[in-house]
């Protein structure tokens, strides 16, 4: 657990004179970008910086390249003592002992060193948090979470993961994983293989990955007979190696039978995610973010929210687009380095 | 939330003099059978009593019945002055505010107030809380968990219900019900339709009510095609209507090739939910109890440590069978009175 740093609040003045401030420091390390930027206590942010993620010098190459970032953010403009910590939020497996990332998922290198390199730096208190609770985090103290004890982040992106407070509390469980719902099984005929290798999770049918092998699947089943679609024309002519979710979505966005009856039978699915979701957490509010959701808000969430009666037992929660967009990991790196992981 | 009463722990006199002690009253409400006990802090059960519900008298038969058996292990032996408090561990839903149980599932009731009646009779403390979440209590003061910050109890039964501890933090959600895992959607084809009256959810196949139903399912889906079955020659005579749980679990027991293979899928089921149950919470134990797996305890584990492997994502926890036997919920309900829930 990171510990808790308070400074005096005071009013920023973005001119910088060198009075005590409330700042900090939030980085989100992601496979594909990495994003930098510094904020104040109310969720101001008052600079940033993204660039694609810098895999070829290394796992030190990462490092260096998020103080580069930092330094370019801060120099000539803040006085680091305006500073109070950095928080990095990033996809796992953490190390959080060695303060680093242990063979990363979407990284090619068995260990990743962060905290350190980045505390010798800049001599600032550094954290290191999954990137799913840090979007919780951010939810909470910039988000729509703020009066709420029970909520529920849940990101539709290339995985679904997830973050919840219980009774205001944070989860983070034995491992720091008390959150895997994209992992929850969904069919236990295990129809369609996950990206952790197991059968049957809600993620191998509804994220950015598992969205084409789950149209395939519907569409093999008989949803392709619909005369007159241009997906399946486009699927005829050169296979389905082309196809991502964004094909999908845009297909019915333009009308797309087909292409519809699959953005229905995602929400059906992950209506049921939903539903577990709920009789896991028995949230009052559940925000939905990741690129899946962002570039597809209505098409995602509408039939959620239609769906979801027909599996859930607890009352429902509301069930929201997150107001943070693609800063939701931003601003939970920045708050827990303001208000601790509490 | 109930308040948290401290008493100076002195060596219990079981001969009965007049100094202060740490002892507890737990109630153990179920629709078919309400159990008393008194306990104290170290777990030991000094005096107990057990009948079939009274659900003839109108809702008040139940809180006199509780009453008349409180006084009954009370009388001529304890100095009330030594007593702490009563907790009552009860099926839902519960009426936390009001002190009672609204419209129970199981009691022909719209309303059974017990904190009042109690309260003026003994002139106690007295709180509520759900069955479940009493389980888990009992399991982390008087059970395997006593070191456990992440814990999970798990109970088979009619239903299929539980109670988390997630970093030492006991889950209760906006409405007390951050832990309806017997209703995680495990079929999205929803098959069989559950108790709540929602499709697919594990407690449909996989509870003492849904068994019967999933072993028809099975049957008709060819199982019963292996030949020399008793259990398929008794329901060609009369049907599935007597078939319950106890008769699949006892013809498993003596060898018959379609019983095992049915308590076999009920296992696979079963090692899904419990797979949905890590990588929601990341306990580092699970146990089991519930009227199901203590009849049964080899037939329903056993499948369910050998099948988890194949879904859920965390890091396995420890899986066993709670030493609490039926008594979970009575150890809860004194846990939480010495204890305070927490």
């Amino acid at each position: 657990m990171p510990e808790i740093y308070y400074y005096t609040l005071e009013q920023f003045d973005h001119e910088g004179d060198s009075m005590a401030k409330r700042l900090a420091i939030g980085v989100d390390l992601g496979g594909t970008n990495v994003r930098v930027a510094l904020g104040d206590a109310e969720g101001n942010i008052l600079e940033r910086s993204a660039e694609r993620t810098e895999k070829s010098r290394g796992p030190e190459g990462i490092s260096e390249q998020i103080k580069r970032m930092i330094n370019s953010i801060l120099t000539g403009k803040i006085d680091l003592r305006e500073v109070c910590g950095i928080g990095i939020g990033s996809a796992g497996p953490l190390d959080i002992k060695g303060g680093g990332l242990m063979k990363p998922t979407n990284l090619p290198f068995d260990f990743v060193p962060l905290v350190k390199p980045l505390e010798e730096k800049f001599n600032l208190p550094t954290h290191l948090l999954n990137d799913c609770v840090a979007a919780v985090m951010g939810e909470k103290y910039f988000g729509l979470g703020k009066d709420c004890e029970n909520l529920v982040y849940v990101t539709i992106s290339t995985g679904i993961g997830g973050g919840a407070y219980v009774d205001g509390h944070l989860l983070i469980g034995k491992d720091g994983n008390a959150h895997e719902i994209g992992h929850f099984t969904i069919d236990f005929e295990g129809r369609l293989i996950c990206g952790c290798g197991k059968k049957g999770h809600w993620e191998a049918y509804c994220s950015g990955s598992g969205i084409p092998n789950y149209a395939k699947l519907l569409i093999e089943e008989g949803l392709g007979k619909v005369e007159g679609s241009h997906l399946v024309e486009e699927i005829r002519k050169s296979g389905f190696t082309g196809v991502t979710a964004k094909t999908i979505y845009d297909h019915a966005k333009a009308g797309d039978k087909v292409a519809e009856k699959i953005v229905e039978g995602i929400g059906f699915l992950n209506a049921i995610g939903f539903a577990c979701v709920v009789d896991a957490y028995d949230p009052e509010l559940i925000t939905v973010g990741g690129s899946i959701t962002l570039n597809n808000p209505d098409l995602v969430i509408n039939p959620i929210k239609r769906y979801i009666i027909e599996h859930a037992r607890n009352r429902l929660p509301k069930i929201a687009l997150t107001p943070l967009g693609e800063d939701a990991v931003l601003y939970g790196a920045m708050a827990s380095t303001l208000y601790g992981r509490k």
